[in-house]
């Protein structure tokens, strides 16, 4: 039987803006992954009279309610009182969770347990208690008409301990179904066109799943399978990968990985061969993205960022007839820029990018939007010519760092640049 | 009269953790700033039978619904279609629009648009349309039966983009009251270091009120005045101001900034002056960060992304008895480092960042979290030197970039570096 869950987040600083939900993310990546549907996060303040509504309305429509916060010692805490009450639930006290709450303050916070700190040691009736290793208010779980209640501290980290430790074993109890997913990711195709080619295989599969995300500058599909076991669930999947590799082809630049710039790093390291930048209009984007995965220093020799145009000359040594006869944005720069950062840092290949990123064009006129991405390895040299248009100057730089991405890993497989 | 809010965030991929609700962390710090209350957020999947029901329970207990997300041009993109059902508004097909997309396609994204791009081209007959600055997707709004409805996009920068634009001077005109904000940027010191200092004052303050948010790697004060007209809020805000300013000191490096960068490029702007990079562990991300801005180019020269030991020598001519005898991560090579960016680029001041970021210690043993912060002038070196202790790379990295321009700014301020 499938079950299905909302997610009650109390807090008035998320109603506020003052932080994000990530509580919400983490429990939903946790239910998932134990094939529990997540269909509604709901976010209510400090306020017992539109928690108590929240939770009425969840209790219609989900057999899982997960609360986050609202669990601590002070006046505004609310969230046992008021979701016990919409389920008649009665909240008792206990004298032992009491003690432990003391000694956590005594020996952990080293301060003595305010008064009003009796309220975390009232837990309801019926259920099992949860522990909370890392602060004081502890969790609880009941069940009462069918559906399942879990009360889990607000404190992100208190919240991730307590999932970890009692909410997912207790989860776990109710389901016997395994989900597993493979993210399949592209470059080079709009969102819309990868859909129009796999559409209609994706409108007919109901297990496994196929659905697009855009990821900013690229296309990630997600293929979702749900079996009794992780092997099962392996088989339905793989068929489907395989569709999206036939119809895709190339754009296809790997299978669970965070983005091109690891898929650049794992081939470099591969082929034991090392790697150098030369930036203009990306300003070091390539650089930091490579820079922020670890292992980089594997392949990574370094770079140079030639943002002035007497930089492209005095340090990667860019001949001035180039820059004087076609400018410092064009294919002939691009191509002697990926040559001298090759020369100056001994790497094996070399990647280049200049181009117009805005708001105002290049001095020659060249116009926003056009950015040559230049590639020196000892096979010669190649170049890419890209028109992204009037687009924001973040979104041509992080296309023009992704193109550059996409040049090496397009020649690390032998395809045409 | 107060304005009660909801936001309904449209995403399966919110659902199953892939995201985090970001859109609903901003839009609630908008409206708060104008004085809209938030109750509710409430997140549903691309599924329109759910998402008619979140937005019947909404319009029954708020007077404005903001949605995120569905308004792409896929088929599980129903957030228009659904929405205006709930509303009984008809979506009324907009050729014009439609050219502006095909347009957007044809010069931005250099492809056809696809024909199911059509439906982002209907729009509700009555109330006003948002056009999108950065993608495809158009917002809008109407009022109906006294509730107003705004549809946003549910990319995150498409989303902020039309949040600006559009939805905050739509929602202005709501209210007759201004609320006025401004941000006070801190770096150097902890959040809850600032608000020690200044709790008692804040706890105090009704209008204008003080709040303190986290940014990473500093803290941004927010002080926000509502009253009568702007000049008014203006009175009440300058003493708040002037206040943070007094208690914390050089810590405040700026009123209304986006960030060190910023005031470190309007700084050497101002002085006629330009500047360069040398970086190890930050692998290029103070020249990313400054050239993300407009205007970078006046005064960012270039830099060098010195990864291996032997680019620190042969690009950066970083002697090669400092390299042994002190090695990579050190003040010495820090010191030679931002002399040889300040040498090869010609600019007036270089800085320069060496440290290790981690996972794994500098070859040397340098512990994880160490790092040096260098700066040439004419006046001399200077050189910073830091211990983050064991954290995450990307932290350590993003301190590390904005230690650097802290001591632009400083060196700029005439103060201690």
């Amino acid at each position: 039987m499938s079950h299905t869950a909302e997610i009650i987040a109390v807090g008035t600083e998320l109603l506020l803006g003052n932080i994000v939900n990530t509580n919400a993310q983490a429990i939903s990546q946790s239910l998932s992954a134990l094939g529990i549907n997540v269909f509604w996060h709901t976010v209510v303040g400090d306020n017992p009279e539109r928690l108590k509504e929240a939770v009425e309305i969840a209790r219609r429509r989900a057999d899982i309610i997960i609360t986050t916060g609202g669990l601590g010692p002070t006046y505004d805490d609310l969230t046992k009182q008021t979701v016990c009450q919409v389920f008649g639930e009665k909240l008792v006290f206990h004298p032992e969770i009491l003690e432990e709450i003391r000694a956590f303050y005594e020996t952990a916070l080293h301060v003595p347990m305010p008064e009003n700190n009796t309220q975390q040691a009232e837990l309801p009736e019926h259920g099992v208690i949860f522990d909370n290793p890392v602060g004081t208010a502890p969790g609880c779980a009941f069940e009462s008409g069918g559906v399942h209640v879990l009360m889990l501290p607000g404190p992100p980290h208190e919240m991730a301990a307590m999932l970890r430790r009692h909410a997912e074993p207790y989860l776990r109890g109710l389901s016997r179904e395994v989900i597993v997913s493979h993210d399949i990711m592209t470059f080079g195709m709009g969102e819309s066109s990868v859909e129009e080619l796999l559409r209609e295989r994706m409108t007919h599969m109901t297990n496994p799943t196929l659905a697009t995300y855009a990821k900013p500058f690229e296309v990630r599909l997600r293929a979702t399978a749900k079996a009794e076991s992780g092997e099962e669930a392996e088989t339905l999947l793989a068929p489907v990968v395989e569709l999206v590799r036939n119809t895709l082809g190339d754009a296809v630049y790997g299978v669970d990985v965070s983005g091109l710039a690891e898929v650049c790093l794992a081939g470099l390291r591969e082929r034991n061969m090392t790697f150098a930048t030369a930036e203009s209009c990306t300003g070091g984007r390539v650089a930091e993205q490579i820079t922020a995965l670890p292992g980089a220093s594997k392949v990574y020799r370094g770079g140079v960022v030639s943002y002035w145009t007497e930089v492209k000359g005095r340090v990667l040594g860019v001949p001035q007839d180039i820059l004087d006869t076609y400018g410092p944005v064009s294919e002939e720069c691009a191509r002697a820029m990926a040559e001298g950062a090759r020369r100056i840092t001994g790497a094996e290949i070399a990647v280049s990018v200049t181009g117009a990123a805005g708001p105002d064009p290049d001095e020659r006129g060249v116009p926003v939007g056009v950015v040559y991405v230049g590639l020196a390895a000892p096979e010669g040299t190649f170049c890419r010519r890209l028109d992204f248009g009037r687009r924001r100057r973040d979104r041509i730089r992080g296309l023009a760092a992704n193109h550059a991405f996409d040049v090496i890993r397009r020649y690390l497989a032998g395809l045409p640049i």
